[in-house]
């Protein structure tokens, strides 16, 4: 199988690095990158670059990239934007592959100057036949090869090791850090990331038609604040439809976010109903926050496909029941009754429905008896009427009632319920900001996500998630709204 | 000044238990009731009820509340439904004042057996002039008077037991339990709560002419799923109109939101529309769910009212920011562009605006310089055009940055900025699901609240709470929208 085009751009053997400090004392960005590159286990050359010369953590300090004895394939900028021109030339002149400049005060600048040196270190770029990503972006994330902008994980400061199947490609670096964390906490990795900023040269459809190629991309996701080419966009999306799923989230939805989003790269952002319509024509999955973008990839990395709507949520408590199902329906899943015969097996189980509700949400509290809990989550699960089952774990409610029933054996039965339940099946884990239910809540998402089991912090999330997973497996077999429930049409409110 | 009406309920001198377990090895729930309220210093006399009588923590269990020889004010009876009759009779026969049923198992079951039931022991209360909390509620707290149904707080499981202003009342107890906690860990405390079930005799109206008599609640705010009398009810919320602001969450706005309102406590819920609209003209304030409620406890007890809509964002990273537009602009706040003057001199503090953004949200690294963090956020609070400050710290990112940028002097940046700003300002703190800036989160949180700054988990829910607070004074003093921004109308979407 021949190499995607941009291979080179997330697997370079070689890296230069310019304006690190010379002192390890004095740390500056630049030098973090080094470091943190070193740290995270990139097996090429390291190159840093800095006009005073010298030596850091015992490698030799260039004053010029031309210097550089060996081939650079990989530049990474971050010295001020005037000194670019030059450093753009030395690359050429080097025969660097392509330049990262994390540097900003280009496009995104209100004045002239700032759009005018953009335009300037592009010329240069493209007269030398070398690429560019940014500039005013992280750059590239890439486990495999050992390729980052950020520490190791679970370390506070970092990303995860570990390689997955989710493509991102972002073009605001800190959407792409939270991303990438907040998946990595929910059992999500990456195969490649890219923050890719103001997109003067290499753009998003590039780098959608790098993750279309790429192999180990198995679901694409992106956050983009504008596009350079619509028309080659849309295409590109085209082609990939059916083949990878892709979702993005659009920013720049009202006109404060547009100006926003002008001064953060120098994006023309449209209007978000247009963008929503168009990105669904093509075959795209429009997500309304990054936070759905991650709630997307556990549902279509973690889930299997519901054969339907009918939602059971199994939890504790009334008011949350209620809020559960206005947030069911809401999100356009269903909530239907559970049949009748399902109910007469939960009376057997518990004894009496007093205290408890079986209709659906179904209020029966796990930690009273975990047998009783498997029985009726296994009772529900073999209805046929039953397409998603959603355990409702509310622990801003359990942490008060934790000391007399114990956390321990529910993770214990969940496991079980993980092995033996076939039905798509996510688990909800929400909690106030107090530590002892936040601390709870913690240990049992690690626990669940060992088990891989998706996990959502609202119910909200969870429904809206798999509600556009369905959604978007029904437009690829151009059928129907899969739902099996009469007159469970929404009110509007 | 007299007591108001139900002041004998939530300030008991004596209180019976029923369903005790009179084997301390043996917890039961009611057992919980009685070593809770020992150990959150409820001052009166805890009587044990359970037929078999014994001993517990060197009390003497009576086996019938007639069989008590000092006055019983308040009993809490934790049996089974059916023997609750023969109970309500015996504490009519003597002179209980009030009878609060944790019981379930009446009105909110589906068949005519429990229905039948509460409309007996109402009955029987009735005409021996007795009152019922519930059936199938947690019940009263009361810090000041040590009267609780939870533990004690930071302990992991229960509330405060130091007093507030806020009133609580909620028909869930789930949703009190979690608005209790919630508002605590964010530094607001409660006069009174009550979760009230089914509301076979006290109703919402009866405990809300309780809390607008209560001259130590100052703000009211409440969880209903079903008004029992709406007439009586939207009266008592006009003449309260001015006087004490009640915030409203409607539970079931939807089909199913109304079914799962009728299996939890027996409530007909209407239509959230109409609702919305009755509940505004009557004066009161209606939200969208029972975190909004928390939300707008903390705006209306830790925030002065807002001049206007202006809002400045200053926090960190332009994908961010872009998100901030949309949300504070979606919540109807305003985010007008910084005047000239307040951006000539944040780039005068800065340098230059490459790498950061000052139109607004303003994007300036607070960590990389505190002293420039202070002058920045005190130029811009010293501008009129300037209504309302939000310090926007996003620890999803800054988990990241944390080794390089210390977090301790930022603290007390704010610190001293939260003395020195005079303009309305809170602090969003939001974080990922990971450890590392969940812990960050905590302790700041914990920090900025000691300091008296409104705290929030989003933008989108300051934003929200934030412009509901403003509307609400704007109605009040018959004004129009504090709006001083031309042509910020906002875009549909």
């Amino acid at each position: 199988m021949p190499k995607p085009s941009l291979d080179y751009l997330f697997n370079p053997t070689s890296i230069a690095i310019a304006g690190v400090s010379p002192d390890a004392a004095r740390p500056n960005l630049a030098q973090l990158f080094v470091s943190t590159l070193r740290n995270f286990g990139f097996k090429g050359e390291i190159y840093p670059l800095h006009p005073s010369g010298g030596e850091l953590f015992g490698t030799k300090v260039y004053t010029n990239v031309r210097e550089i004895p060996g081939p650079v394939d990989y530049v990474i900028s971050a010295i001020p934007a005037r000194f670019t021109p030059q450093l753009i030339t030395d690359c050429v002149a080097k025969g660097v592959k392509a330049v990262h400049l994390f540097t900003s005060g280009y496009g995104e600048i209100e004045d002239e100057i700032g759009k005018k040196l953009e335009g300037e270190i592009l010329k240069i770029a493209r007269k030398g036949g070398m690429r560019l990503v940014g500039p005013n972006c992280m750059g590239l994330y890439n486990p495999s090869s050992g390729l980052t902008f950020a520490g190791d994980f679970p370390d506070q400061i970092g990303f995860p090791r570990q390689s997955g199947s989710l493509g991102l490609i972002s073009q605001s670096g800190g959407n792409c850090i939270y991303t990438i964390r907040e998946a990595a906490g929910r059992g999500v990795f990456f195969s490649k990331a890219i923050s890719y900023g103001n997109a003067a040269d290499l753009n998003e459809t590039d780098y959608l038609e790098y993750m279309a190629e790429d192999a180990q991309t198995k679901l694409i996701a992106m956050y983009i604040e504008g596009v350079r080419d619509g028309k080659r966009f849309m295409q590109a999306l085209k082609n990939l439809a059916g083949k990878k799923p892709v979702i993005i989230n659009k920013g720049g939805n009202t006109e404060t976010g547009a100006r926003a989003c002008a001064s953060h790269t120098g994006s023309l952002a449209g209007s978000a109903a247009i963008w929503h319509d168009l990105i669904k024509q093509v075959g795209a999955i429009p997500a309304g926050s990054i936070s759905e973008l991650v709630d997307m990839g556990v549902a279509f990395l973690k889930m299997k496909v519901p054969n339907g709507r009918n939602t059971v949520v199994i939890g504790t408590g009334g008011g949350i029941a209620v809020q559960a199902s206005d947030d069911i329906t809401g999100a356009g899943l269903d909530l239907p009754i559970l049949p009748l015969e399902v109910r007469k097996k939960l009376v057997a189980i518990y004894g009496t429905e007093a205290g408890s509700i079986f209709r659906n949400p179904v209020d029966a509290p796990p930690m009273a008896s975990v047998e009783k809990y498997v029985e009726a989550v296994k009772a529900i699960a073999e209805s046929d009427q039953v397409d998603v089952l959603i355990l409702h774990c509310p622990f801003d409610i359990w942490a008060m009632v934790s000391r007399s029933l114990p956390l321990r054996p529910f993770i214990e039965t969940v496991a079980v319920l993980a092995k033996v339940i076939d039905k798509p099946m996510a688990a909800v884990l929400h909690y106030d900001t107090n530590s002892g239910s936040r601390q709870m809540v913690e240990d049992v998402q690690k626990k669940f996500v060992d088990l891989g089991l998706p996990v959502y912090p609202s119910i909200q999330r969870a429904a809206t998630a798999i509600n556009k997973y369905i959604e978007y497996y029904e437009r690829l077999r151009g059928e129907n709204r899969l739902s099996r429930v009469s007159g469970s049409k929404r009110k509007a409110c």
